[in-house]
């Protein structure tokens, strides 16, 4: 298991760990097999979408706030419900295929980072198997 | 392959899944790994989150009911497609690394089965495989 | 790793795909292990959710559409920012158990693709592990 260490410096922010990802996978050499990317904050996520137009990663993140607003009157006194709910729409955890000892993404797609309650000091798990 | 048989007692619940995976993962004598758990069922789901505080999980539970709400008039008939949409956007499965024989798991995590369409007798499959 | 071809017709389409996901599975002879399902596009997705009622993935893809309105104002200028934003909700990879080169699902589900931003063409990734 490799771990990846991350700084955001935002409340919401998704940061492209792709490369990252890339680099863990070379130093665990499985040839063929697949990739999981694992995140073990409760007030944060995981997702692959677009790395061309970083207005795409602005629209979902935005979106995320109109869905599940910051400042309803929620239970958890901690004021980041909203950053929990939005983990688990979002997801913990990826599984990626690994070919040639490289990620099998597609042309557009890069892998976030999804920080909800930042800044903070962040983990990224990554664990290669071979198959 | 596990299986663990779960008895839901309400529509909506969050029932926290964490010791009894921990336990399916030690009969499997997986050293190290990645854990699939996997929800057989179209009206409930599986998610991590907060394992600390439980208004965390009331505060999912009720956003996404105000998301997606039960009454809506919707097209199919069995008045629970709502827990259908739920099981969609909390997903049905989760990939959890394992390192000496344990989950690999942040310090506030923990694996909740999503009850959607409760009271019911339900199942969440666990296989451990090794890498 | 097996890649299966998709034509969609519409611009948001759920197609079940399970068949094809086990021929795949038969076809890498993996008797017991698990099988991640991939989905390289980042206005697509995959989800498990009801193979019988039809009326039950078309209540998740209006309720989506009510959820993530295609006519807002966005930032990203394709037109597609509601597409990415399902994307991320409904995630891009499932993982299945498979036992005696089956999958393991429940009685009522199905894989689904699904398509946000059709009609295109697709390819879904499948690659199955034993353990």
């Amino acid at each position: 298991m490799s771990t990846l260490h991350i700084q955001t410096k935002k409340r919401s922010e998704f940061i492209d760990i792709t490369r990252d990802i890339q680099k863990a996978v070379n130093s665990q050499k499985i040839n063929e097999g697949i990739c999981v990317v694992f995140c073990p904050h409760t007030t944060a996520g995981l997702t692959i979408n677009e790395n061309a137009d970083p207005c795409v990663k602005k629209d979902i993140i935005s979106h995320l706030e109109e869905l599940v607003p910051e400042d309803k009157p929620y239970s958890h006194s901690e004021g980041n419900s909203d950053s929990h709910i939005k983990s688990s729409l979002v997801g913990s955890s990826l599984n990626i295929i690994i070919e040639n000892n490289q990620l099998v993404l597609g042309t557009w797609q890069g892998i976030y980072f999804c920080e909800f309650d930042g800044p903070r000091s962040r983990n990224v798990f990554i664990k290669a198997i071979g198959g």
